[in-house]
């Protein structure tokens, strides 16, 4: 860059190459200061608590443009000692079972003392249609009035592994910017809940009483990592069914071996449209953070979690490394056959393809 | 190897150097025809059922020595044409539950009616011991002098996945032999159960009845496996138990989703000591056989079988060269130090260790 300025020790010819050259180089310096000053601004009005901000912030780590995920990745690194200081509460259940209306309700609850919370959402399905059917913001009109709190839809991605690297990164930021309750939701898709459970520290599973066997058709690992269930829509003619539902899932819980945490999964019922037992929920998940944070419980989960992601990262990459390489997909082809037709072993096969790799 | 032929171009001028190769080439040479001519007689007898040869072969296959790992590489693709024409049943349950005494009972039913019998082993604890608590031959005393039995404990390895490797060619080895029935036994841990069901037909869990709530602490997941429960020990004062213990199985399965083999799993009862209910469950199996015979899952599982088992083997393998490599290592502690004081996100630090092995 300094070959742009004029020296003594140069003579003028008119305009030169070099010239061109330097004019089209100080414009590049000057859009990397714009740049570097536009994020430091976004960076500096983000820690001010800046919902406007945030909201470009995430953008810029959704975006599949080069130059803005250098910018996502200075935001976040810049972000980092300013988060971490939330409570990460995933929140899953069936379609219908009430989850917007449950979380406006829960939201309204915590900013009316003070909180602010952020609700972000992980969809499996924008991963497919690159639509969203959660995170709307139509959905939940009360809370996205309430300046408190910071709702934001689905990610979109080519894979749940993207939209849950952004979701996770999505969390810095809001924890960054101040907010101290960060809500995770998500759609009953096996999946995605074990993706939702491995980035929060509290797993609450929104459930229906229905008829009959209440442990009919659930999938037991979903069940597995409630630290609270929540039997909702607990009113009117509803109620005495959701009584027995929760005797039969306390039941249910009582059959697992206990958590690392130490914690015994609860059961509670609730009516979000009536308001009515949304403080008991946020009253267990307090206790829960007490007692996981006397316990140590707490750090270590979020280290593991950490720990996780790394090698999680890390394994995928692998994988696709490998499997995409253009010459082992085709000879993955012929193994494959090979395998089939019973000239080989997988062991052999894979002996093959890796040697071909390295 | 010709340059060690006299040739009439050449002069003989006292022991040369070239001579002193060529001696050691011809050696070289003799040794590796007597060895091939010895592969070519040992797969002849294992073709023609003899148990001493597929003893020697599951050696060479257990074998460290390299020289041995390539006489095993070319007995196995021999073997390979003659495999694939048995029944593999594998067998669980925890200590105490009568396994031995219930395949020595099996063993010897199916030996009856001329069935050859083969029963190998998965000890998880020969990993740690390189000892084994599995397929000792002095347990199945009465099986191991029947000459249409082949009983061979649990390799040992360094690990599971080594043990579940050496047992699934072995098996290859033993349906070369022209047995017809394979049996895999293994001792109630949940990796190895995992490993054991990825490599059978059938898969048959021994219960007892036991004392109050027949489903408390049974692992769901084993169960879920299991394609027949048989609950052991149905004799004298333990029958009433055992009949109540069968009805609490049969609802707990009726929980789960039917399988891809559309088979409803069968809960029935047995004494492997009075050879009571033995043949019933021959009778389960054939039954299974017959109806994933018809539907093709039979066929279709046994290559979801060995495209699992390759694609197992190279992920194993990506990842184990990769955390293995000495400045990985290094480089993954610091990340996980920064990782823990909140210095750098788990995808930073994965893009930093990716890219520091590329």
């Amino acid at each position: 860059m300094s070959k742009s300025k004029k020296s003594a020790l140069e003579e003028k010819k008119g305009v030169s190459f070099s010239e061109i050259t330097s004019k089209s180089s100080i414009d590049a310096f000057k859009n990397k200061r714009k740049a570097d000053i536009d994020t430091s601004n976004l960076i500096e009005s983000l820690l001010n608590k800046d919902i406007t901000a945030l909201s470009r912030a995430i953008t810029l780590i959704e975006s599949k443009n080069p130059q803005h995920k250098v910018k996502a990745t200075n935001i976040l690194q810049a972000c980092l000692p300013h988060a971490n200081n939330s409570i990460r509460i995933g929140i899953t259940g069936v379609p219908g079972v009430g989850k917007s209306t449950f979380i406006e309700t829960f939201g309204k609850h915590l900013t009316a003392f003070g909180k602010r919370v952020a609700v972000l959402a992980i969809d499996p399905s924008s991963t497919i249609t690159k639509g969203s059917i959660l995170g709307d913001k139509t959905r939940m009109e009360e809370l996205v009035k309430d300046e408190n709190a910071f709702i934001r839809p689905s990610a979109s991605g080519d894979s749940l592994g993207g939209v849950a690297r952004k979701t996770r990164e999505s969390i810095i930021l809001c924890e960054a910017a101040g907010f101290d309750v960060i809500i995770i939701e998500t759609v009953g898709v096996g999946q995605s809940e074990t993706t939702v459970h491995s980035m929060v520290d509290f797993f609450l599973l929104l459930k229906l009483a229905g008829a009959g066997d209440e442990l009919q058709g659930i999938k037991r690992g979903i069940i597995e990592m409630a630290d609270a269930i929540a039997i909702n829509k607990a009113d009117g003619d509803n109620l005495k069914r959701a009584k027995l539902a929760k005797v039969e899932f306390n039941r249910a819980l009582h059959l697992y071996p206990t958590k690392s945490s130490n914690w015994q999964p609860q059961v509670t019922l609730c009516s979000a449209l009536k308001n009515e037992g949304i403080d008991a929920i946020w009253d267990i998940i307090s206790d829960y953070i007490k007692t996981t944070t006397n316990n140590n419980y707490f750090n270590t989960n979020r280290n593991e979690q950490n720990k996780y992601w790394l090698i999680q990262t890390i394994e995928e990459q692998l994988k696709s490394n490998f499997f995409n390489t253009p010459k082992i997909k085709k000879a993955l082809e012929n193994q494959l056959e090979l395998l089939e037709t019973n000239q080989t072993t997988p062991f052999a096969a894979a002996e093959y393809l890796l040697k071909l790799y390295s």
